[in-house]
């Protein structure tokens, strides 16, 4: 079985041999193509949202994705979510040697074909190798550049905005969890890994939208409660409202985990004014990826932080993620 | 000692302190202070040119320089070259459970002064923790995005042409074999890590500028056999005329390295019309780091690929290297 060697890493002949063998043969652009240290971008406007992630989840594969298509999925939603058009990505490798060549084809299929679903293009990258035990396996960056068409401001919200989810949370915090094999679970749970523009491009020229946010490491719960630290406001959120698969409910209670922390890799948060909410709600539903949205609850004035309404009849205060649940989700 | 712990990956309370207190201390800038996915960025002109690259180079700190200085002047240097103005970079952290604070806050000293003084903003981010052993104390990856002020493209070149190195070669690749501690040398040589832009962006209104590169990873004879391939030219290089230091010369005889093919992380390979060769040499020498800059060779129809036109008087074909010498030199 062909294996990446340290001498893929030099810069030199084998590094070639990568580049045209594999890399050009899933990632062409006439962006990538001339292989310089740079790459010429044209937009038609000059104001332009940049993202960056690196990806490091374990294991490289997991039901419904692999490290491939959530780095492309990680920055192009960053982007959505921020009002710009997702257009072109950087593709950074830290690669351990030993890795199969196998494995790295995979995650670049995937990478090429999440790109292609998202409409961007790979347009520069960069490859290291490292000695075995200096990684595990594969990680990588992406860094996404794309025109901004609405800029949304953490600023823009206010007392009775509501607070939309456009989908169920947790999915892909428990596919990753099940995936490993420290739980001996069988289940059918994928990673909701998912580009998103598809689904929040067409909310961009809606008046009321105002933040949204992909609620990633941290969970939704973290994002509130850091929306709440940010504005000075207080959120409330709904638990019967909030969309979540009875198996991710069932599994992240056996396993004692709050999926509302758990991390989500094709959701957005959408903070939208109460006039706004049901032409951001069609909208949504439109697309099979907002089939399950909701309206989970509302900013106020009222208090500070952000509180739960639970299912009993209680109120339970949220903060940011205290500990990590589950070290590299992403 | 304070330590990174895997709770500082969480993208929760951790992270956000981590945030809080090392890394807006030192990369504060208005784009990246609201913290949110994306950074809005503002430009003059919509043709705009990216970079990435990783950085994995062991060990972490070298005379002369450390990962921090070496990921913000890679990546700067890379839009020099390229014809661009370095103006804005996202950083993204890999870290090691168990790096010390301080080592991490030198590091970003680092980038926080080379940024600095490159002229260049952090405006986006992103932290990773991963265990003890997946990870060699800490990666970076550096994307840095400008403005195109002049498209520096390989098919510009022709025979005849002038190839002039803008300094001493060989001497960040012999500083970080020196650091390691496999070799018992002692020796003053020092990386000559450096961000480019004040050398480099002087010459972009010099009509005979063909095309520039800095030589990095594989050094500058795979640089130049890189040209000749993608060109289909020759390119004679005159051993007589590569400005070397003395000691790098030495050091690396003794190591068996050839230091042309050694990483170099402040100097430029640029290739000009050979009336221009006066205008760009004395726009060079105005600058510090470009006072050992020398005509070093010739593009030429005659042949194909690169030879040196060794002292002796003999001739050597150069190819892209072939082995890596040495490892995780960036």
């Amino acid at each position: 079985m062909k294996k990446i060697e340290i001498g893929h890493g030099s810069g030199g002949k084998l590094t070639r041999d990568l580049i045209d063998d594999l890399f050009l043969k899933y990632l062409n652009s006439k962006e990538l193509k001339p292989l310089e240290d740079a790459a010429y971008l044209n937009f038609n406007d000059p104001v332009i949202a940049i993202t960056t992630d690196s990806y490091v989840v374990r294991p490289l594969f997991f039901p419904g994705g692999d490290i491939g298509k959530l780095a492309v999925c990680g920055a192009v939603n960053d982007l959505a979510v921020s009002g710009a058009l997702p257009q072109y990505l950087s593709l950074g490798l830290i690669i351990e040697e030993g890795l199969s060549f196998s494995d790295l084809e995979s995650v670049l299929k995937s990478i090429s074909s999440a790109a292609e679903e998202a409409g961007v293009k790979i347009v520069t990258g960069d490859t290291k190798v490292v000695e075995k035990g200096k990684c595990d396996g594969l990680y990588i960056n992406t860094t996404a550049v794309g025109e901004v068409k609405k800029k949304l401001l953490v600023e823009n919200i206010t007392d009775g905005d509501a607070v939309i989810v456009s989908g169920t949370l947790g999915d892909h915090g428990t596919a990753v969890a099940i995936a490993r094999d420290e739980f001996d679970i069988e289940a059918s749970v994928v990673s909701d890994c998912a580009p998103l523009g598809g689904l929040l491009i067409p909310l961009f020229d809606i008046d009321g939208l105002k933040w949204m946010r992909d609620p990633t490491r941290g969970g939704a719960a973290t994002v509130l409660a850091e929306v709440a630290d940010n504005t000075g406001l207080g959120i409330e959120v709904y638990e019967e409202k909030v969309p979540m698969r009875d198996d991710v409910k069932f599994i992240s209670d056996m396993l004692g985990y709050d999926p509302l922390y758990l991390a989500n890799e094709g959701k957005a948060i959408i903070i939208t004014s109460e006039s706004s909410v049901d032409d951001v709600m069609s909208r949504l539903k439109e697309n099979p990826l907002g089939k399950d949205a909701a309206v989970i609850g509302r900013i106020t004035s009222g208090h500070k932080g952000l509180r739960l309404k639970t299912l009993i009849g209680g109120e339970r205060v949220l903060d940011l993620l205290e500990d990590d649940m589950l070290p590299r989700i992403c």
